[in-house]
């Protein structure tokens, strides 16, 4: 019998998960906690690295994000989710790889050269910005996962900590397995206004998301501009609305609405509300599981708290074996 | 009445500490037992920045350097000897002070470039070397000392210590002292060719140096070329021996052979002779001491451990205020 395959993915604490986070990251993590030992992580050192102005916003969403997790459906008897900043073997780990990792494979990283010009105003050309990946290849390393799950995006950030296991191996030895792309299916959710759903582009609906607020963005939303009057047939391949049934709304319905809407039997309104109790449907036993948490804010402490020590139990392993292989090993 | 001033200061375990080392550095670190609080510290993750090929000899020189120390008259007992990696503070206040530090003050770097280029078949372009200051930044305020020793080629380092302590403290509050440079006095011993002292030149002499090694080296050495013949008067001023009748040599003696050299009454070989004294006479309590830590290694790391219990302390005491300013508390 071959051991379950173990997966770490981490998000960073910066802001509250909406349906883009569910359907291109979540999703798939829920399902992988039948199938994987899986490790998840709250990256708040990561988040330090753009939010460094302002490290309280980082603080509050520490447990907000374990929130927005467990709603979701990740559960904490199943899957091991803790606080990066609560195992102090990432940060000794990020050190030993800073030493063998030439700062070329770094400047070139090309997400690198993106986020500097996508956050100019952020102040972003630290020293612990441009290292980022080492400290992603800390993370991930740790815990020797078989697999990590990425959209295509990510790829070449995984490769780069695949590259710098391959170095640390040929210096000191076998130590870490090349971890393998565990690739996210293409299943996106686009945001309110067809463009990649953002807090920044303020075209989002949270997991939290108060229904009235839902109901309002949703009303308000753009849908085929070339569908003038409800009498002329619309185009659900262009329209902003019709991506959410198809992530939402159950297969017949769906179907039905695509007919009548390039048949002209029903309007945008209509099409809107039927979206609009899908949602609903659908964010309801998110909201349930997070009332609960919100009543119960320890909860969410308890939960990082026990999985920081599974998780710190598996981190002193990796890394007492890496001090052995760099020979610092005190007396 | 003020309290006892408090100063740290490390040295890389790379190698045996020779007469360089002695004059340029460990003799004002004597004086300082007396004056200050010291933390001396052996910096085991900084030598990885450089050897990180060959981690094994850093290994080796751990206890070597402690073993030196003593023996050239540190006294555990009234300084905090520890090992930085004994410490793991100082891995997390770097993470901490990497993320506010920006990339262009490391690479404006003095020492930075001219490393690059005097170490080039080392290759040295890591990420980890780029960043040594951000570390030796952490280092140095865990303790926050009052003031530094450094030699005039380390005020751009220690100004960058100074540069990163106000940058945290305007962001996240009033937290770093801003520590001093207490200046070497200029006293250094050249090497037996008259350049620097240095390993890589081969002309050193090592505290640990064998006697009858000491001689032949001694003897080897070249005096005032200008000086043909025993009869020829000898000009001490650019004689490679004088300078260390200067710093070994008791001042009546010193006068005299001066006076003997430029008046051609000794020649080189009695000079040389009476310096082999005065070398003997300066490394035998060294000898002394260390002959005890050889026969007791166990000693050496017993320092290692009670200083990084004590530093630790100390260290903790800091990373709880850095963790406290900010946000990163945990529950």
């Amino acid at each position: 019998m071959t051991p379950t395959p173990r997966i770490v993915s981490g998000m960073r604490p910066t802001g509250p998960l909406h349906l883009g986070h569910y359907f291109g990251v979540l999703k798939q993590w829920l399902e992988l906690q039948s199938t994987h030992h899986c490790y998840f992580f709250v990256a708040d050192w990561h988040a330090l690295t753009s939010e460094y102005h302002d490290p309280l916003r980082i603080r509050g969403f520490v447990p907000e994000l374990v929130m927005d997790w467990v709603a979701a459906g990740l559960d904490p008897a199943r899957c091991t989710i803790f606080q990066q900043s609560m195992v102090p073997e990432h940060v000794e780990l990020h050190l030993v790889l800073s030493m063998i990792t030439p700062t070329s494979w770094l400047e070139r990283n090309p997400t690198y050269k993106d986020q500097l010009q996508q956050l100019a105003e952020k102040d972003l050309t630290t020293y612990g910005f441009l290292g980022y990946p080492v400290l992603q290849a800390a993370d991930i390393l740790l815990y020797k996962p078989q697999a990590v799950p990425v959209g295509q995006d990510q790829l070449p950030h995984l490769e780069l900590t695949r590259e710098i296991a391959r170095r640390f191996n040929f210096l000191y030895g076998e130590t870490f397995p090349e971890p393998q792309a565990l690739l996210t299916p293409a299943a996106k959710c686009p945001g309110l206004d067809g463009r990649k759903m953002s807090k920044s582009y303020g075209n989002s609906i949270y997991l939290r998301e108060d229904f009235v607020d839902v109901r309002s963005k949703v009303m308000q939303m753009l849908t085929d501009a070339n569908r003038k009057r409800k009498t002329d047939p619309g185009d659900p391949n262009i329209c902003n609305l019709f991506p959410y049934h198809v992530l939402m709304t159950g297969a017949e319905d769906q179907a039905a609405i695509r007919d009548a809407c390039v048949k002209a039997e029903i309007g945008c309104v209509d099409c809107k509300k039927k979206l609009i109790e899908s949602m609903e449907a659908f964010l309801t036993p998110l909201h349930e599981r997070r009332r609960h948490l919100v009543e119960h804010p320890e909860e969410a402490w308890d939960i990082l708290e026990r999985g920081s020590a599974v998780a710190r139990e598996e981190a002193q392993r990796t890394q007492d074996e890496v001090r052995r292989h760099i020979n610092f090993l005190g007396r």
